[in-house]
C-alpha cells in the first residue's frame, strides 16, 4: 500500500493540531500537505513548519482549490463545519469532519446531500468508536455470540468542569457531552434510539443555572431492537475521565473498565492504593485518534465504507435535541416527535 | 451481654428456616424458642426438633400468647404479614417482619400504627443493608467525607428467571425485584425518592407478557437532596447474581463489585478465566442474614433504634407503585401523586 | 447420612475452642461429646457448657476410655501431640491431629506406626488445603488440563509479628510459618520436594537474632516431577495476611489472590482506595476450618481416605529441617541427606 | 529546548529500526541523521530513506568521522558492541548502547574506561527501567515512604520459546533472559546483589539440553542492604509476556501487574473471561523504548547523569555469570568469587 493520501487540515486549534501531529507522524499512508486557519498566526505557522508543511494558508479555499490535495480534515469551530463540508464536497475532496456537523438538523441534511451528490467519502469524528476497550465490547456484541442486547449502559464523566465561558456556548450538556454517548449507544447496540427520558441536576457549580444547563445528567433510552439503556454524565468526576460501557445480553454481560495511569498497587496498614483512570480524553483516547485518522486514510485508499457515516453524525444531534426537550418538558420524548 | 431474647418464628418455609438456622446457630444472644406454621408438617417439625425447638405449633396465636417469648419473626406468605404484625404488636412482641409488610399502603399504615401504639420494636427484612459490600459504600457516603451524593446507581440482576407460576403472583418486577433496590437507593443516598420514570422490556421470556410484566427494567430516580439515580434489573443475568452499587459524590465515586466464588485466575493462550459472582441471594447474602438477625436481637436487648424501620418498609412499596404507574402510563410519576 | 460421629476434643486453648465451635454449630454429622484439658479451668468449662457439652475432663484418658466417643481432635500443646496420638490410636479412636505431629521425625514415625497398627483414621490439621482459593488452584492443576507444573510459587506473610516469647519457642520460621507452605507446595504440585535452598534476613525486629531466627525468608525448591518452586515469608506484612499461590504449567498459569475485607472502592483526586486482605488466619481460613472438620467427619462416616495423611504430616517437618540446615550451612540441602 | 541532537544508528536490524523509528517520529529533540550497517541492503536503505535519512552507510566509521553527528546508537550484533563503543568514545560521540555491552567482563571494563577517558555520555539499553509500571514501583520504593525493602520479586516470562538456533547462541537463560531481571532488581532495590543461587529445569523443550541450557529458572538473591529476592523465568508462558514486580518493605508491599490488551470482560454461565497481557516486548515496552530514547537525548542536551550507566551495564553481566556458575555447581555463589 504505497500510495499516500495528501491531506489538508482546516482549523489548527487544539483538535486540528492533534490530527496534524498524528497525520504527520503516526499514519504511514497520510501526508499532511497543507493547513489553513482563518486566524492563522505565528504559533500555528511554527507548528506546521515543524511538521514539514509548506502550504500554510488563511483561507480554506486555497486547500479546496489545490488539485494535489485529496482529502480534508475539518477541525474549525463547530458552527463552520457544515458550510466547509459543503465547500469541500463541491471541491470533490474526501472529508473527515469533527463532530458535530452542525447543531441544526436541516443544515446537517444539506451538508450530507452535498456529500452524496459529490460522491466523496465522509467520516465524522466520533473518536470513541476507535478506543480499543469500547471497540472490543462492540465487536463482541456485534458478533452475535452473546445473543441480543438487553441493557446498554454508558458511564461518561469528565474529570473537571470546563470553564464557564465554554459551558455557556456549548449548547448544553446533552449536545456537548452526552452526544458522544448517544453515538456510543448506537455503536454498541447496533440499533436506533426511539425514546429518550433525560433528567439533570446542578450539583457541581451553581453558576451553570444562568445557562439553564445542568452538570449531572442521566438519560434513559429505548432502542428499536427492544433493548433499553442508560447513560450517566458528570462534568466533574474528580478522579479522572470515567469512560465505561456495559452491554447485558441474552447470554451474559460484556463490559469494560478504564485504562489506568499505571498498574502499581501499594498495600499498607491504611489500605490498598492504586492509580486513577487516565486524566482526560487526550490521554485516554490518544491511540484512538491515531486509529481514527488511519481508518479515514484507509477508506480513501481502499474505496471502502466509512466507519462513521454522515447519518452517524446526524443521529446523535437529534437524540441530544430529544434529551434537551425531555428535560425541559419533564417527560419522555419519542424521536419521531422531532420534525426532521 | 448474657441476656437472651427468646424468639418465635411464624412461617417455616424457605426464608423462615433460614432465619431459624441463623437464630439457633449464629446469633449468640438469640434463642429459637418456638415455631408456628399454619401448614405445619412433618418435614418442618423434624427441622425444628433438630434445632432443639420444643414448641412447634400450627397456630401463630400460641406464640403470641406465650409470655416467655419476647419477639417474633414474621416469615409467612406476604399477604399475611400485615395482619400478623398487628396481632404481634397487640401481644407486645418485638417484631422482625419479612418484606413487604403489605402491597396495600393503607394496610401498611394500619400495621405501623399498631406497632407505634404498642411501643414494640419493628425491623423490616431488607437484608441487603447488612451486606458488607453495600454497607461499606453507604457508610462512606454517610460519613460525609465524599461530600454530597450526585448520582446513585444500582445494578441488580437475578441469575435465572423464577418459574412463571411465581412471576404471575409476584406483583410485577418493580414490586418483586426492584423493591430491594428502591430500599437500597434510599439507604445509599440518605434521601427520599421524589420522582420515578420506569421503562421495561420483555427480552428473556415472551410468556411474561400474559401478566403485563417485563423481565428487563431500568428506573430513573430523583431524590429530595438533589441527587439523581438509576437502577437496572434483569430477571436472568446468566452469570450469577449481579449486585453492584455506585454513588458518585462531590469528591469522587464509591462503588463495589460482586463477591466471587473464588479468586482463582487461569491464564492461557485462549485468554484469562476467572470465577463468576456468587450464584444467588442465599450465597451472596448468607452473612448478611446472620447480621440482620443479630442487629434485631441487639435493638431488643439494648432498646435502640431499628436499623430498618416501618417507614423504611413503607417507602419502597410506594416507589414500586410509582414505577409501575410510570411504565404503564409512559411518563414520569411524582411520589406526591400517589394518594397515601 | 443420619449417623453422627461423637467427638472428644483434647486441649481447649484457642485452636481447640475454634474446632469445638465448628463441630457444635457447623458440622451437621458431628457431635461434640466431650472436652479435656490438663489445665481445665472455669472459663473453658463455661465455654463447653455453652455448647451443651456434659463431659468435661482434666484427663484425656477419660476421653480415650469412653466407648461412646468415636473420634478425637488433638489440639493440645505441640510437644504433646505425638504421645496423645499414640494413646488415641491404642484406644481405637479416629484422630484429627493439629500440626505438627512432632518436631522429631523419629517420634512422628512412632506415632504413624501406632495409627497404622490400630487401623484408625488420621487427618493432620493443614487447614489451608481446605481454603476455597487454594483448593481451586490445586484442583485445576490436579485435573491435568494445564499440563505439567513448571513453577510453584507461594507468598505467605503474617500481618504482624507474633510476640517474642512465642517466637523464641516456635522452632524457627521454617518450622513455624513455612511449614504450612511446605505442605501447600506438595498439595499444589502433586509431587515431593527433593532439594531446598533457604535464605533469611532480619528486617523487622533485631531481637529475633537472640534465637538465631529470621523474620524474612525465601525458600527455593526442586520437586521430583521436574517442577521448581519458591516460597516467600514475612512475619509482618503490615497490610494483612498475604496468602497467594501460583502454579505455572505447560499451558499457562493458575494463580489466586487474597480474599478482601470487602469490595468497596473509593476513587478521588488523590487516587483509588480499596480494602486490605482479611486480617489473619481466623478471618481468612474461617470457612476452611469448618470444611476441614467436615472432611474429617466424612472420612470417619464413609470410611474413605484421609485428605491429609500422616505422611502429609511428616513431610513438611522434614522439609523444614532441610530448610533450617540450608540456611545455617549456606548451601542447598537434598532431602535424602536427612537421616529419616 | 530548541537544540536538536543529530544521531547516527549503527546496526539496522530489528532493534536498530525500532530506535530509528522512535528517533524520527517520537523524540522531538532528536534527529536521525545517519544509519550504518555492515550488511546494509536495499530493504534497510528503503526504510532509512522513508525516514528522510540521507546518510546511509556500510561502514560505521563514516558515522564516527562525521562532525555533524553528536551521538550514536549501537544496535549491532552483541559481540560487536564493546569495540564499537570504544571507537565511538574515541570519536567523542555520546553513546546509547544496546545490552549487553559484552559477555566478557574484561572487555566491558575496557569499553567503560574508553568512555570515561573520552568524557562522553553512555546509556545502556535496559529499557524496562522506562516502563511506566516498573518505574512507578521503583519510584515509590526509592522515595523511602515504604521504609526499607525486605523482599524483591520479579516474574519475567516470555510468551513463546525463541527458535532453537537463537537459543543455541544466546549464552544461556541467565545471560539472555534473566539479565534484564538482574538489572530490574538492582533498579528496584537500590542495592547491589551479593549472593546468587540459581536453579533451572527443562520443562518446555528437551532439545535445549544440547546447549546445557534450561527453559525454566528461579534465582534467589541476597542484597547488600539486607533485602532478599527472587526472580522466576519461563521461556514459554503461553498467555503472553508476563512482567510483574513486587517489593515488600517495612510498611507494606508495592507491586504491579501486566498491561492487558484491553479491559473488556465477558461474564457468562461458563465463567468470566478477560484479556491476556500484551503479547511481547514490542507491545509491552513500546512506550518505554520511546522514553528511553528521549531520556538519552535529554542527558546529552542537558549534560546530566545517565539513567543507566556503564556500571549498570556491567553488573547484570556479572550476576548472570554468578547464576550460571551456581546452577552448574549446584551451590550458592557470592559475587565476590568472580574475579573482576
Amino acid at each position: 500500500m504505497s500510495r499516500v493520501v495528501k491531506i489538508g487540515i482546516i482549523g489548527t486549534g487544539r483538535i486540528g493540531k492533534l490530527h496534524g501531529n498524528n497525520l504527520a507522524f503516526s499514519v504511514p499512508n497520510a501526508k499532511l500537505e497543507a493547513v489553513a486557519d482563518v486566524h492563522m498566526n505565528s504559533e500555528m505557522r511554527t507548528w506546521a513548519q515543524g511538521l514539514g508543511v509548506k502550504k500554510i494558508y488563511n483561507d480554506p479555499a486555497q486547500i479546496f482549490n489545490d488539485p494535489e490535495i485529496e482529502a480534508v480534515f475539518i477541525c474549525s469551530s463547530s458552527e463552520s463545519h457544515a458550510d466547509l463540508l459543503i465547500q469541500a464536497a463541491q471541491a470533490k475532496k474526501h472529508i473527515f469532519c469533527e463532530k458535530p456537523i452542525h447543531t441544526d438538523v436541516v443544515k446537517i441534511k444539506e451538508a450530507l446531500a452535498a456529500v452524496e451528490q459529490a460522491g466523496v467519502k465522509l467520516q465524522v469524528g466520533f473518536v470513541r468508536r476507535f478506543d480499543h476497550n469500547h471497540k472490543k465490547v462492540r465487536d463482541i456484541v456485534a458478533s452475535g455470540r452473546m445473543g441480543k442486547p438487553h441493557i446498554v449502559k454508558v458511564t461518561s464523566r469528565d474529570p473537571e468542569q470546563q470553564p464557564m465561558e465554554y459551558i455557556g456556548t456549548s449548547g448544553g450538556i446533552y449536545a456537548d457531552m452526552t452526544i458522544h454517548d448517544f453515538d456510543m449507544v448506537r455503536y454498541l447496540s447496533g440499533s436506533e434510539v426511539t425514546e429518550v427520558t433525560a433528567i439533570g441536576a446542578v450539583n457541581i457549580d451553581e453558576r451553570i443555572r444562568q445557562f439553564s444547563d445542568v452538570d449531572t445528567a442521566i438519560v434513559l433510552l429505548k432502542f428499536a431492537n427492544g433493548a433499553i439503556g442508560v447513560i450517566d454524565n458528570s462534568r466533574a468526576a474528580r478522579y479522572g475521565y470515567d469512560q465505561r460501557v456495559e452491554v447485558h445480553c441474552d447470554k451474559g454481560c460484556v463490559q469494560n473498565s478504564n485504562d489506568l495511569i499505571d498498574t502499581a498497587v501499594i498495600s499498607t496498614k491504611e489500605g490498598v492504593f492504586s492509580e486513577k483512570p487516565k486524566w482526560f480524553f487526550l490521554e485516554r483516547y490518544h491511540q484512538a485518534f491515531v486509529d481514527e485518522a488511519q481508518a479515514f486514510t484507509n477508506i480513501v485508499l481502499q474505496n471502502t465504507e466509512s466507519p462513521v457515516t454522515g447519518y452517524d453524525g446526524l443521529m446523535p444531534v437529534l437524540i441530544a435535541q430529544a434529551a434537551q426537550k425531555s428535560m425541559e418538558e419533564g417527560r419522555t420524548v419519542k424521536l419521531t416527535e422531532l420534525v426532521v
